[in-house]
């Protein structure tokens, strides 16, 4: 590491990485960052050249001498990393677009981490996730790889348990949100709170306390309930949860949660959205190519308001945070994705977890939640077997799993349906899954057709 | 138990009770009771004394000198009891109608004793079992409590972890109903297979084994989808399962799965028979006027064959198995829902079980399983903790903790319908749920109205 | 297994064949026997030949077809066998002498069993039971393994974790003498009585009930405080318990567990007779003589009454009736070493135990104990992680684990003289141990010399 | 808490009192103390006296408006409390010299918390502790109790368990030292070191890294057999760890491991000082003497080096530090008895272990470890499993308890003179034991005579 660190950032062209620049910029005085590559694949070429100048105008401006590197070519960039991000996307928006249409044209929820699109995402990140870890052994084993490619907690499962890489930590924006929003609607500062988070990804609990060790969980509840804001991701509408439910479990939700605990009212949004204005995928999709088009401006050379208008806000930002806290074994508070080592005792000691950390040297230590009451419990047990089938089917490409992650899910309800939203987005996401290629190849053999007609046009078109 | 075997049977005016008094009748050789002792309530007379006679012509047919009684003051009659077995249904089928209907009119599951029925099921029997126990401790505290009032896995769970009463056994009809058919369906005869069950009470499933230990799952998976008959409960319609992902799962699932593998059918064909010719319960109500109209019949002095149409075929011979294997420590083999003691090692240690165990004469020894693959274990561990929610909200009357149980249910679309049938069931049920009576009040004074006409019809009767 | 069934035993020319013989002589009617293959190495071909003859002229008296071979080539012994029992003795008793001598000469225990002596027979016998495995996979891969050398419980774990054969039961005679004697003691009858065992090989505990489910754990414990033999092995001295203890824990305790209660006693009765009788493998070498003397004789055509003296009595006819159990799924109780599965909630799922298990065609049960008190779960761990590192090292030759098994022993108290133990046991067993070989080549160039005058005449004598 | 921080220190009266002034003196500007109240027992007046009066001068000396108050009224001094720290020692030093001198009479260890000395510590503190606790929910109900009396983590555990108070945190000394001197051993500055510990108050290992993550682990086991010190306390022998262990697992062990892994010099060591010298107690005794006659000087203002030399040294400092950290939510890591809560997945999760923990405004987090070796797993449960049974011994006062953690202990060889050890400390401490009344009465009435001349003197005396 000496003269430096080397970044490299997997999916360096994704119209986030202006914030991963202007985090790194802020921190550049504890952080010397030397180099960072921006990695990306053919078809990424256009937008990460156009982040790469970007970036290049962002770094000027700031006065630091950092260069920015721009390759197709993912080996010869992890070469001696010290730092590898991942914020890249199989398939580009098209392919979150097809995991959120299929399912809703079945009238079941289709969204990018939760249900059968959260299922599909896994099961085209993960291979790419292990193809990764086996260049990093070989090119840059003392690297740490910063995962924040959804759904953060699987692929950090996978990469543990499959790829066998433990220098390794899943990020999440949402409690990062929570934690910026929660103090100023309870009327205190960030500092003068003490936060603990337990769960998974994009579904966890947390209690909130003050300094004096008061617990001020309910001050965040009646503050949820009078319609303040306490960190909701833009890309989640606001449905209220009940609140005798909330006052009952003592924990504050996350923002996730309400497609479990509001599945009804969340899916008829979905629903609307679908047959009107489009799917988030499709809205994102728009707001990307707006993003782009301002990178594009020879004088930008700043983050754009714009940006933070979308779902993964402050990604980035806890990422460079994170490898912050790792190069100079800072010891901050983080809610991470990690091995559970015990933390939440109901789960296996080995899976991957989200939980309040201490982010020093040597990555992640999870602070230990104890038990759980019933109904956390119980959710996020089924939750893990459901990662736990997808990431296996994942890897071995088996249907009848897959079936088994489907059933378990809670946003799927089983049966014909739920299989033909599986079938479909086998087919239709084709290219990028090579571990199902047999099945596909059946499934297309009895003639499956894709149902809905935007899906369909863009498999016709090969997207 | 000098000169003969007491039994008390609570829900004695049930439709069942000829059944029992066969199953005793057969065993009377090794099993010699004394007197059986018929009790209910006081809406249950005129069935009671149709019983009581129906059983004294058996009885005295079989040529045994067996005293038959009926009463309504419950603790007179368990004074020194032997065997106390539970068949009581709180409310009779109109109840079982109300927990049908209400989530039917919603457009969901409200099945007896899955989805929001067997929860409700649960908040009135619960109450009325701790009550049974607090008079056995009294008046027969060496008695067995064997249970087979639905759900019946938790109320023995109710019974051992409130009533803090360990001599019970719960009892299910499905595994024998099983081991009944599955053998003649592969062409074995049921002294060739060992059978292994595991899981939660109509949430389990199961392995076959032939006498030299070679597996045989995969035949009966088999003989399941060449259409055999592999003990389909007559109460559930045959949807198939999906082949791919019985097949990878190695494991029989129960008839009550495919409420959750098939949840789309299941729902479709419940909305079916809701809005044509009536839900199960009142098919049964009319099967159970038809029978009652046999059992008057005094020259009818045998079970009549109309009885093992209904779906708790055997549960009553089963529960004449148990107290026969408990009385003579028969050491049979019976799948039964008793302490967990570590058989699932991944359910908390107490909690209830419904797992094969040796009956002996101390009891359910339940024998260990071990590790299950990451989908039943995620299922089983979800079911368990949403049966913990129901039992302690059956027990406190908390009503966040009934919205919990709600949205844990995998059968129960969490949102603002669900909580509409909460509130509807609570207001339909108010007789027999104490423990909510303020919550119940308070839904009144809101003036929320129940939906489906029969059930408003019904409560507008008092019924 | 057509025309009858194949028997291998290793370790043919045991002194406990005849007792072997005599249980499947008794058993012939429900268990035909075909052939029996008594296996055994070159120094062991005298002893083999003298049992082959005596156990023909057994099975001539009995007027069975059953033929008896004798070889020294396991692998073709092994040939499509359907039941392979281990009794061997690796190093014969010159072996088990020095386990108990060397301890000794220290002044610490050296059981063959438990303390050193225990380890020691466990470094042995490991690498030759997977040796066996191996064998078998190879030429009979449907047999089950019934083994009772000793430790059994480490040699079955073994067998299971690093042989990955799952058809292994592992025996013992602690748990069958008890259940012969108990009854007798506190006058009732076997048939009267319910035993449940809890535990690991040697180290277990048990509970009585009578056949309505009443304790007589304290009837027990009352007949041994009045001096009555409750199944003491014979090779056990008979040192008191506290009662007060043994009240407390309500369990009864095997015969075994002196060692740990009673370690003071124990060790001075085996110091003693260390130094004026020989050890009790000095003394078994004795009766051995003996007893292969009257087995010469060629009137001589049953077990004779001397047999029943040694420790090991009624071991083979336990697996006799094991085999019985597997091969007509008998379903009896027996206490065996099997896979947890959850049986003792507190040990790792897959380790093995030694409890009450229901014995099938598919082979062993273990039936749940659940949660244990304080005491005896700690008791427990302990020494299921001092097997853990005896089993690792013995595998691995991994010194450094060696020295934390001894440090966890509760019978070796750590530090030098303990290193000493197990330098000199290491020098001393120095032909049976090839995975420590390079650690002994550089002990002996050190120049460590063995103590014990005996053992070092043993090792000049090479022996 | 307003106008500054009320301190209570029951023990007032030890001679750390200064060492606990000095802590308090350094943190005033960040931990405002408002008073202190020194309280003690009636026999410790004299000493409290002293400690007051010096810290008075040493207050003044510092500058600081700080009020002390001494008083033998514990509940008064409690009011309204806002830290309580408890070093009281029960029976003063002539009750740990009891515990050394008898065990040593017949040859077996009796540290002061380890072996049979160390049970008996928590047998005559546990049942103050609770008092305190009670007095505590009555007057000062937010406090947080700071414990420092050893056996800390039995304490602490007892506080949490029987006393249902949680706002308590057991502190100890070993680690603090390791952290302050192992720096020094591999030439790095402690601010360059991560630590994590793992175990039970006296029983806990540790892995180092470098703020870069690399274990450093090796390096402190090279430096600890190069002979450089690592943070031995000052009371125990320097007896050489056996390298091949050490190496083998990777972990750095406490000082007090020696006691388990080198038994047999610690006890000769032990058993030497017992014969010549005098044991820790009497040692310290004279310490303790000089101690005050140095604080009665009226110009003594400042903590005399002397002190450094006890092996409680740091002790009271670490008192101070966690006091500052929870005041001012410091999130600082120290190694502090906390509940388990997963930390250790293979203890209870409600135990207390002692663990890396962050100390904030709400108190200990505990750090996940995640799954032990074999070996370090065994020996923690078997302690922890001795730790339960004497706690529980220590609130009921049953004497067979007393036998089970006697005989689990691994520093006590069970049987008769374990049995004569346990009831001599029961007649010698009798003062002190009220749980064991019955119990020592009656072995007062067999006669039973303590053998140890200087303890039976001390009996005789009344002391």
């Amino acid at each position: 590491m000496k003269h430096g660190i080397k970044i490299v950032t997997i999916g360096g062209g994704s119209s986030y990485t202006p914030e991963l620049m202007e985090g790194f910029i802020k921190r550049y005085p504890e952080l010397p960052v030397r180099e960072i590559w921006l990695v990306d694949v053919e078809n990424g070429k256009e937008k990460v050249e156009i982040d790469a100048k970007m970036a290049k105008r962002m770094w000027k401006k700031a006065g630091y001498d950092v260069q920015i590197y721009t390759t197709m070519d993912r080996k010869k960039a992890l070469q001696d990393a010290d730092f590898v991000t991942t914020q890249f996307r199989v398939g580009f928006l098209e392919a979150r677009i097809k995991d959120e249409r299929i399912p809703l044209s079945y009238g079941m929820l289709g969204q990018e981490t939760n249900g059968a699109g959260g299922i599909f995402k896994a099961f085209r990140t993960i291979p790419v996730i292990l193809e990764i870890v086996k260049d990093m052994k070989e090119v840059c084993p003392n690297a740490w790889l910063i995962n924040f490619t959804n759904p953060s907690g699987m692929v950090t499962e996978a990469v543990i348990r499959y790829g066998h890489w433990d220098k390794v930590i899943g990020l999440c924006n949402v409690p990062v949100i929570a934690m910026m929003k929660e103090p100023e609607a309870i009327k205190k500062s960030p500092q003068d709170l003490i936060y603990q988070f337990v769960g998974i990804n994009h579904f966890h609990w947390h209690k909130v306390y003050d300094r004096n060790g008061k617990e001020l969980t309910q001050n965040v509840i009646d503050a949820l309930f009078e319609g303040k804001d306490i960190g909701l991701p833009a890309n989640i509408t606001n449905v209220p949860f009940f609140k005798e439910q909330i006052e009952q479990m003592q924990m504050i939700p996350c923002g996730y949660h309400r497609y479990y605990y509001r599945q009804e009212e969340m899916l008829a949004h979905s629903l609307e959205e679908y047959e009107t204005l489009g799917t988030r995928g499709q809205q994102v999709k728009q707001t990307e190519e707006r993003l782009f088009s301002l990178y594009k401006d020879p004088e930008l050379d700043y983050k754009p308001d714009e940006l933070s208008m979308r779902g993964g806000a402050y990604y980035s930002d806890a990422a460079c945070e994170c490898i912050n806290s790792i190069y100079n074994d800072k010891k901050t508070h983080m809610v991470v994705s990690t091995k559970n080592r015990g933390a939440i005792p109901e789960l296996p000691e080995d899976c991957v977890v989200e939980v309040s950390s201490i982010i020093t040297g040597k990555g992640a230590m999870p602070i230990a939640w104890g038990k759980l009451p019933s109904a956390q419990r119980g959710w996020i047990q089924c939750m893990k077997a459901m990662e736990e089938c997808t990431i296996e089917a994942a890897v071995t490409g088996n249907y009848g799993l897959a079936l088994e992650a489907f059933a378990l899910n809670p946003l799927i309800p089983a049966g014909q349906s739920a299989k033909n939203v599986l079938d479909e987005l086998l087919i239709a996401h084709e290219n990028y899954l090579p571990q199902f290629q047999a099945k596909i190849a059946s499934l297309k053999a009895q003639g499956i057709q894709i149902k809905d007609p935007v899906v369909a046009k863009l498999v016709e078109e090969g997207k």
